[in-house]
């Protein structure tokens, strides 16, 4: 039925590519006096997928629109019709504190479309500054238990708040292929370097013995590991020979946040499609 | 009549927004049987302005199709239906090298779609450079004329080859509106400075008595005069204390030439468009 | 008298150039007992002047290594000795959160060596932010006062923590050629805008009028007015026709608190030397 | 014997840390009356090595300075004083012709303080632009002949130039360690990606399939292999999901030749010292 009030919605479509795809959609929003507030769309030639993110305002029959979409889109089209605006979080840390600080101003004082539900660390050190900002702490300690039992105890409590998106500010324990696949394309991670270059631990450590001019840090998906998953942002700075590896991890803890942050940016927005292990974002 | 050989050709639709104006546009090309390898728009709401870039492949009835789309488009449209590829380039220079050589390769070797067919200087200084790529070189000298008539002397020449677009590549003289004029949105100049900071002469010698720690160059269409313009491409590096107003204008020639590049890149790919004094490139 | 335990200083010299500084200031250094860390210096061969940045290692005995510098050093030489690690900092703020945010985190959790003393703002609106970090707030309303008797105001107030510097983290207001000279050197500004471009009011609506590309903004020492004085440091970010002056702005939020940070990181670690206009950082 | 000609010359010291270094060097420089233009030095704490180069102006006896300097300077000191100015280059090339090009514009006509006497091609692509900046060319192919064989051919042709520095600009050929050995730190190459990431073949072809957003290059002294060696400079752009493996080639070919050329400038200017896998660079 559709609804009474004017709102703003995103569609998202991935599907294999096909003559007339962008006028049979917007056709179909047309039809249902849906005005296109934004429309984005790319073709991917090697694997001959099209993908289109539709921004779209109006009354909203949900159920006739995406009846009517499916008739016309070929078969093996994946299509989401979600509300644009606020994302619920679940932020995951450890005990660095930039990252969380970052998210924990920007949902209270603007820059991140979202809500951070709760965080939970597997140490306690941040308890007192996430307690500052009126947001729920949780303790789930590692300290016996292995990683199947860990990760478990984890899900069970990111569950309990059932948030849209995960995020790893600074998490820095491996997850298990479990975890990961309960929550497909919905665990952001910070890497403290910049892909591939690095992985691994220490990477200033490393970048220092190796002496490069730059050094970075990646915002990337999380499917198998921490180091692997496709990439959403990166960023860079210059550093000389007078840094030592201690002052490369100051200057980078700067681009870590910024780079989580401009990822979850997008994200937010509706506007990272996952395919493969590459990423398109309108 | 439908051609018989398979083209790739580029439509370009400026018009005021309305409902429906994608699928229209798809909706014809795809009768046309015509296949959308890329298709690009954004509305301006401030204007409520719509753009369009639609690359296209098939076989092409121009008449028919343009036909078609004046049918259904609003009044006050702009539409340009013009095959890919290379483009036909007049470059007008002064005495510097750096850009003009970044050009002469970069026809010659690839990494720009375009023939110069001609340089066209006020002063001779550079027409053994040019002539080592077997380009005809034009000294038009200013000497004697006023700017009325050397630009007079500049535009018959000029339009002696029939070029697509004039690039100034560090071309030192105000143009008169009679020339601007004869050549709408055909003009493009490297401005070497970082607009809008430091317009006028010295720009160089003026950041160095700011003490900025960040010079930039700015590439653009002309419209009234050498400052202004809709801007295209612009980027920027660091700089400090240590250099000197020539050292800055040392590196500064580096982003000059990588900026009119990267610009020029965009325009003859026909992915800017322009719309009062800003760019939409897609 | 000479210090029994072991320290580290930061001497700092400005003077007329002349031969053999180097040599006369690390002898008497060399004679002192005190290793020489790090040694920076720079000569502007415009104004013929010479600044060193010496950092020392050893049992001081300040008195007489003054003594002994003045001795061969030229007349008209600024020379300052000054224990290295944390500063004293108080914040000025209006409404903005960004730019504070920061500051508070850094100060908290590492990455700026400053102890915040105290936040003043002329609005009350980051009193919560700012009581979150167990920091002092005091709201010095400009309700009912003149230019001239608000910034007496501040002035007590600050003045009551004695500070090493006076951070604008967004106060947005103007100065008083009174309360600058109060604080000569020691009035660090962001100004959201990378200056000279955009002086003024609302930079970010003037940055999308004119169409630009990057956006960036601005530390620096505030002499005259909020958009003048000796640079520290400058970044920018790209930006393009789809972001509305809004989007710019909060994009430009980020740049502003990084801009900021980095500035401070300088000016903390006594790195930063003005001359004039312009600004020498080893 | 002192030198009647006011001459500009570069001083540099690699040693072992120790108390007093500067003020002795300066010292003994001072009474040569030699004035100091630029100095700079540093200290490697981890290695405790000690790194000045000291840009000197007056009349010299090189051979009663090096003297006074090796009395007082510790045991395992390198020191060079070389004539500031231009350097005698030779460049190896393959097929590829922008890094070849910006050299030889910049050689020609400012930018880049060298003399280009030969360029060496293991192909003859390169011929004519060569010849066209009136500088010899020569084919010195690898048809029949093994890594060793071809190495030594084109070892007894550049040695035939006696050139300061080999560049290789885009020479796709890796050296035996006879070569490498043969020109210590006098090889520069720049490597077509961001190193550490993507070593080895097909590097634009590797960042497309890990879907990376930022691309890179990096110039690097060449020790033992093509993609080892101390790095002098890098630098990115930024890519997304449009990039073809392609495009990143088109794109990254202007990185490469900017990455390599503001390499070269810091080498010729004998501002990048070497130790061990790192570079120290004034």
């Amino acid at each position: 039925m559709q609804s009474q009030i004017i709102q703003r919605k995103i569609l998202r479509t991935i599907c294999p590519d096909a003559k007339g795809l962008i006028a049979q959609i917007t056709s179909i929003c047309f039809n249902h006096q849906l005005n296109i507030v934004q429309n984005d769309e790319y073709v991917d030639h090697r694997s001959e997928r099209f993908f289109m993110r539709t921004e779209l305002e109006g009354r909203f029959d949900d159920e006739r629109l995406l009846n009517d979409l499916d008739r016309v889109l070929p078969e093996g089209t994946i299509r989401e019709l979600n509300p644009a605006g606020r994302r619920r979080i679940v932020v995951l840390v450890t005990k660095e504190a930039h990252c969380l600080g970052d998210l924990l101003m920007k949902s209270a004082y603007g820059g991140l479309d979202m809500d951070i539900a709760a965080v939970i660390g597997n140490h306690d050190t941040l308890r007192t500054l996430v307690e500052r900002f009126d947001i729920p702490f949780h303790l789930v300690s590692h300290d016996g238990f292995n990683r199947e039992e860990h990760d478990a105890r984890m899900m069970a409590q990111i569950d309990a708040y059932a948030p849209d998106y995960v995020v790893l500010a600074k998490y820095m324990r491996v997850l298990t292929p479990h975890f990961v696949r309960h929550y497909p394309n919905r665990v952001i991670n910070i890497h403290h370097s910049f892909l591939p270059a690095f992985i691994g631990a220490r990477p200033y450590q490393q970048a220092y013995e190796r002496g490069v001019k730059i050094i970075g840090a990646t915002a990337h998906y999380v499917n198998d590991n921490l180091d692997e998953g496709p990439i959403i942002c990166q960023d860079v700075i210059n550093v000389d020979h007078t840094y030592t590896a201690e002052d490369m991890m100051r200057a980078g803890r700067d681009v870590e946040k910024n780079v989580l942050s401009r990822a979850l940016y997008r994200v937010l927005a509706q506007r990272v499609f996952v395919y493969g292990n590459r990423t398109i974002i309108f």
